[in-house]
């Protein structure tokens, strides 16, 4: 941490922000510069928590030299970690590909959809019991009935399934059906929920939320890790911009980002940044080459009637095309598909 | 609704849209341009929501001409809604003065508090009981203790209070202790939050969210009217933007559009907006002159010490400092206060 | 400027850095903490502008300390600049308003607008004569015949004339006729234009690019100061951002952030801030409650058929109505109007 | 174009719009919902540039349903456009890489390096003679002697050259040396500058604008085009968002977009969309899947004293490390490098 003073900080300004962190038991390093003066705090910054430094008389700024997410950082954790969802391992060697509706709209939909997804490759079921909506009169989800048809759909494929929840009822509902939980962009700030989650211990996907920063989705997976599960799988899904040409816009640059900064796996979910099936495909290419752990899809038997997000889901020809597309580089990029 | 077709679309295509509106029971309009063909619905569009028509063969793209909102809608509701919490009307011809810190942090801390913002002519304290914190290892609240003391501190001073909730455990303590519920920015699309905080019939402020649109956040609004309980106050308190002098991005025009669309009562919180307090008082004035309903400012005993948003609370003084220019300003606006 | 270090950083990467900034003769002060260690440079960091110390081995990042502006920077300018425009002083005792139409469409229109704004208390005349478009199919302006009118109209009122001019020819014809030059938004970064508007001598008013944040605007304000031309007005009209309520987001907390890092006046566009004229009173009471030093306002004699922005142009009976409200708020604020 | 009016909008109201759209020559199709009324307009619209019909009373907004491209617009021009830029198509079946240093500092470097892309496989050498800085004390370029370093650069290799203009006389003395002028962002709604650029011939590269929507940039190509110049390239290089771990937010959905709406070549600058070298690679992957007709990737011979943009600059090393990785997924891709 660094505090940057005001020019023509009295003396006795900076020595009295030099003697609140020494009584804190910190070292403050003084450096006198022609404009300004700065003085660097060394030792465990987590002691000055309660010491708003900023408002001091002829203090100009605070600069965090630190991350404040730990358990999250690849400088203190270096290996990649894997997530193993079911028999799927997530961050390893194979790119995953996870498929199905938005909404689980009946048993049939979502068993017809599971057959067909694990025929053209994917590795693991989603859909969605539990649906944030922002409308209150647009479909809100099947619910419980929804995850049953998440776990039958899994018995008859052997395909590890995904919902996400959004409450901390439809996480107890969830855990006894489900291999993994999702926490959806609009509650990626619910500390309360990612908590909930945390203490599952299934894994859990971590959607960014709609204007998160890359640090904040960080700290929001901190809030999972520190309640003792490492399982997070982080998942790019769009951020919100000034563009309308597309339903949110595709930070692909948050895959190296996320590389560089942390050790946890990252997918990509080329169907709710878009909005536009029609750009689904080209996208997916775009977040295997940019070396994305895996890829959520969204598929439904008649996307022409789906009751959620429809104009961005995949038929399964499509879908099928996708898949062969992705194929060979998947491989070109080291990859097992 | 106005579906937009593809130049050069097929005259079959053009049926076939024209066929699935009036299967629903609903009238379809064609105009014929030059260079596309439109389709206008007439009729109820909720009898289209289990159709996607921009995925129908030559659809360029759906045009939606009528707000999803209908209840928190102006259009339908053109009287000002007023909003009674405790003795205190907002929406009214008072504007209405919200203060106290961003957290409570201790007995003293709060009752000292709403002595000092009730002298200083405030109509409602805040506190917060639950804190929503980007990091882990930030201070979280004090929970129930937090709440008890909201509730001496009403005792004390005839102040109603206000304490922000970020789940149902939350909201269940909160109905014993306060007379209005607070829904912060990052919960404004924890729809299942909403939907609780309707069921208990107490007054409502909805935070908007960093990146939510004014169409969303009266959606948000429509969630809690829905479940039977209109006491609904709408707090503007910045939005995330690209510029990062302020914290967040106060949009001041969010109160005139909201009162040109909807009925509901709204306020400003210049604290949370900038994140300075050297900009509170301007902000204020700003927000009073614009037309809102009240403020929302944070204040603290020392703020040098506050565990939670210490640089944007004002001190006592300079609380009471901004009351005083701020009473000349809402008479000269017809108000009182 | 700090430098600080990636963890674990080898102490010859340390001593590396160390040495290039001393080969500067600058002082390089190290702070090793438990995580990090982090370099102070003192004394003139222009002399490091040919070294890119953040792709050194080991180093993390670069922290700048202080403002690459130096003419604009109310750190070394404490004092309030005052700018004559004709007989008008802007960032003095008076709040100006600047009023007119957004294009000059004829001899007629602008006489006729020139008057009624006169009638109503306005200080400066506004009009375009040089128009950038989204599209080139959109009136491009009467460039220097227009020029003419607006002298024209300062003849006849006595009004100061302002105009934005898009080139070096513009600027060439500008000269002639008007007495302070407008830079828009659109060429807030076109370095050339700044310049060659700052040799002029002319008064410039500089509109805020779009996307500029506020240590960008004042740069490109430091572009024209540079070249001996002190006279530089601010202008907030509205940044982009996700919200399509309004036009533009009008970033009211610009007039208190420009306040406290800049010694030049700012005035407020609510027009091209919001794009509709039904918001333009409430946001430009905002602007003068704020603490602005002016307001631009654009007014048509006959809005429905304005080439250019008519749906956010006043009439002139809109006018009047707005300038007699601001007029006893003005005079809150403690100035003169 | 279609006319959205008020609920209860006055029959009245809507024969004066019908009687505005009629009087112009165009037919008005009029669709009374149970809501609102809209009306499509049908015929060319432009015969309504001078009616600004959203402020007649009961109005409530005007939808357009056409874009104002129309030289730029694939419903008109559907077989894509290839460019040629000396002996280099670009758009055609070869993946176009252009590198070079941001800015050229001298003979000897811009030499070395244009030897040094072309033996890695560049196609086209990139080099800033007229640099647009944030400050003014940043480095301005060498103007017309770079670009005789250019045309040097030129003759030694048989590579053509691309060199940004900033005002009239850069084009001026480009026109004399390169094959190619670039626009960059800060000058993408330069209307003058983009005209000059049209009439010079040349084919022009468009970068579009931090903040610019797909809307605007195809308009700003409109420009160009207008002026009897087809030869316009576009190229992506972020865009600004809030998020800061990169410089820019690379829009990689851009590119199928811009595919779907325009007949124009489309490249990827990863470079100035990540500002950090590290993440250029991976961009580049990333570009080339999503079906991007070229990329744009700066390189220097001393990344640590390049006088602009070093950080993310690739030393010759990394170059050649680069083109090695991309050339299997150029083919996979069924393009030619």
């Amino acid at each position: 941490m660094i505090i940057v003073m005001k020019p023509q900080a009295k003396p006795e300004s900076i020595q009295r922000i030099k003697s609140i962190i020494e009584s804190k038991g910190l070292q403050a390093h003084i450096s006198a510069g022609h404009e300004v003066t700065i003085i660097g705090v060394v030792g465990d910054k987590s002691k000055l928590m309660d010491q708003n430094l900023e408002i001091f008389e002829d203090v100009d700024k605070i600069v965090p030299v630190t991350e404040s997410y730990k358990l999250a950082n690849k400088k203190f954790h270096p290996e990649p970690t894997k997530v193993k969802v079911g028999n799927v391992e997530i961050g390893g060697d194979t790119t995953v590909i996870i498929s199905g509706p938005c909404a689980v709209e009946s048993r049939t939909q979502l068993l017809v959809t599971a057959h067909a997804i694990k025929k053209a490759g994917a590795h693991i079921l989603r859909g969605g019991a539990y649906k944030p909506r922002t409308s209150p009169y647009a479909f809100q989800g099947l619910e419980e009935e929804g995850l049953k048809y998440m776990k039958e759909a899994k018995e008859e494929t052997g395909l590890p399934v995904v919902c996400e929840v959004t409450s901390q009822n439809a996480i107890e509902a969830a855990v006894k059906y489900v291999d993994m939980l999702q926490i959806g962009a609009r509650n990626m700030q619910n500390f309360y929920l990612l908590k909930e989650a945390g203490k599952t211990g299934l894994p859990v996907l971590l959607k960014r939320g709609l204007s998160a920063t890359i640090e904040e989705w960080l700290n929001a997976a901190e809030y999972i890790i520190a309640e003792g599960n490492p399982n997070v799988v982080l998942c790019e899904r769009g951020i919100r911009t000034f563009e309308t040409s597309t339903r949110n816009t595709l930070d692909i640059s948050a895959v190296p980002v996320i590389k560089s900064k942390s050790h946890l796996p990252i997918i990509v979910d080329p169907s709710h940044a878009s909005g536009v099936r029609a750009y689904v495909k080209s996208l997916s290419m775009a977040a295997v080459a940019v070396g994305a752990d895996g890829l959520m899809i969204e598929t439904h038997p008649d996307p022409s009637t789906a009751l959620s997000d429809g104009p961005q889901s995949l038929s399964f020809d499509q879908f099928e095309d996708l898949t062969k597309e992705l194929k060979p580089l998947i491989q070109l990029m080291g990859k097992k598909f």
